[in-house]
């Protein structure tokens, strides 16, 4: 089980590597919504997610002898990314196991932050079994996108860092895909600000952790359609799902819809990109389905990395 | 003349309300450009740009009777914004003259603020004089976007925040439009960083102050056709000039395009939305025309109110 201390341990390791991101506010904002919202911009980290924090905890973990041999995983989207940069920065070499039909920029992302990206015909394989073949072969070290305690621990100093810098919170609202930065929140607001009540959201399509956190046991959903492409892991892990149903106080789930508008309200009030997986945690409040009246509201916003042209055709149609 | 002075007395007073924006750096822009680049983001300020301390800084100086009063200006732009949220958060009175074809946006974003918003016939009456007659009819103060030495002092202070925060500079871009901002920077940055080079950017079609600093003499260019709507100013006032002439080190001029590269490359980047306006401060670096290898370079991004349609246009191109 994963435990403050490893966040804390994690927070030591990190912290002269990541950027503390600006917690940022509206003031019109929270006039409207009649509450404080405190909003922590993962967007603006570097490689443009939070994932460059569990990436880099993992890569300063590994042996000398682990990181003479490299790593591998196999996500095509912000840890790829993230994972490859922490390589490049620590000299660690990286591979990332991706299907032949993987958007380009994001082929190009990777590479551009020196990982080498082995494609794959989805018809033909799995990325579980190339990854794990080419891992044994190389003697590479798989770091897979949130079922590891060192991803959870570096995941969960972002909501340390936002605590720590505007104290107690009534209520904290972060997105959910894997259950990484999740877990790792809840283990940071149960350690900092016990009354807080942590609420996981989903894309309405991929709401495998709504379901798992009512059934009691880990379900899943396979290829949710959904604009929030950070969302569309099947399940959480046996590891971040625990460390859900233990701390977690609530699961939601909200339609695309509200996170095309998350995108528009975030570029004109606080004049950021946030990708639509990264609006997850606003989309309740913007839909008006909570009530936050006074309270403390802390926000994570997970991302920022979308096509511009996809952007384009959201915001053009008003 | 303003000295540093005003400009320290005017951070004293306005510091409460206004943001300490954000300085932020992209490693990978670092090795890009093989400079250390701090962008100092105005366009995270309140109403979305600099306007915001010039605005706050001339209501908090107005005599009691003059609040009871009201203040007048005729911008149609980011000073209206500004200067209309001032007067919402500090009790006072804000009526903004306008064109009655002023875009739908600017005049309902005036009115969300708070401002009275007058609108009038270009072909029959200009700014000025309906801005004066209705000032003096109604006894209200008139706060000009640029000339006056409130607002200079006011924008100087973004730049004071930059240099305490990162340390001296080398160069410092700076975007111009009726030159109050550049004039009030180029005060703090000789004042902190002697040996800081200041050079402020226009528009190729609006570079009046280009013109002017060649000649030596207050030259105008009226109407200019350009996407950087912040800088068709027709030209800068005795008192920026002066200040101009006198601590900035160069003026450059750069084309519309860059300043739509601008906006891609500030959102792919850094994940910001900045208005065409507030990429000129870049675009020379952006344009490779600078030789900035090894140096410390500050770079003021003015604002980010833009319609999200307009930049949807931009962006759609790929």
């Amino acid at each position: 089980m994963v435990d403050f201390s490893y966040i804390e341990a994690a927070h030591d390791r990190i912290s002269s590597f990541v950027h503390r991101t600006p917690v940022r506010a509206s003031r019109r904002w929270n006039e409207e919504f009649g509450a404080e919202l405190f909003f922590k911009c993962e967007n603006f980290q570097v490689t443009g997610s939070f994932k460059y924090r569990g990436a880099t905890n993992a890569i300063l973990q590994l042996t000398e002898s682990e990181r003479e041999r490299g790593v591998l995983t196999f996500s095509s989207g912000n840890h790829a990314q993230a994972l490859a940069r922490a390589g490049e920065v620590h000299g660690v070499a990286v591979t990332v196991v991706m299907p032949d039909d993987a958007p380009a920029l994001k082929i190009a992302a990777t590479k551009g932050y020196g990982g080498e990206v082995i494609l794959y015909d989805r018809d033909e394989t799995t990325r579980e079994s190339l990854g794990a073949k080419l891992a044994e072969e190389r003697g590479l070290t798989v770091i897979p996108p949130y079922d590891h305690p060192w991803i959870v621990a570096g995941q969960g100093t972002a909501v340390k860092e936002l605590i720590e810098d505007v104290g107690e919170l009534d209520q904290l609202y972060v997105c959910a895909g894997g259950g990484g930065l999740l877990s790792g929140s809840s283990i940071s607001a149960r350690e900092l600000s016990p009354n807080c009540a942590v609420i996981g959201v989903e894309p309405e399509a991929g709401d495998d952790i709504c379901r798992s956190f009512r059934s009691g046991t880990l379900e899943s959903v396979k290829d949710p359609v959904t604009i929030a492409d950070g969302a569309r892991t099947p399940s959480a892990s046996a590891l971040t799902f625990s460390i859900i149903r233990e701390n977690v106080s609530e699961m939601l789930s909200v339609p695309d819809d509200w996170l095309i508008k998350g995108t528009k309200r975030y570029a004109e009030t606080l004049k950021m990109i946030v990708e639509p997986t990264g609006c997850l945690s606003f989309a309740p409040i913007l839909g008006g389905t909570r009530d936050i009246q006074g309270q403390r509201v802390g926000i994570v916003v997970t991302g920022g990395n979308v096509d511009l042209a996809r952007l384009a055709e959201f915001w053009s149609h008003g």
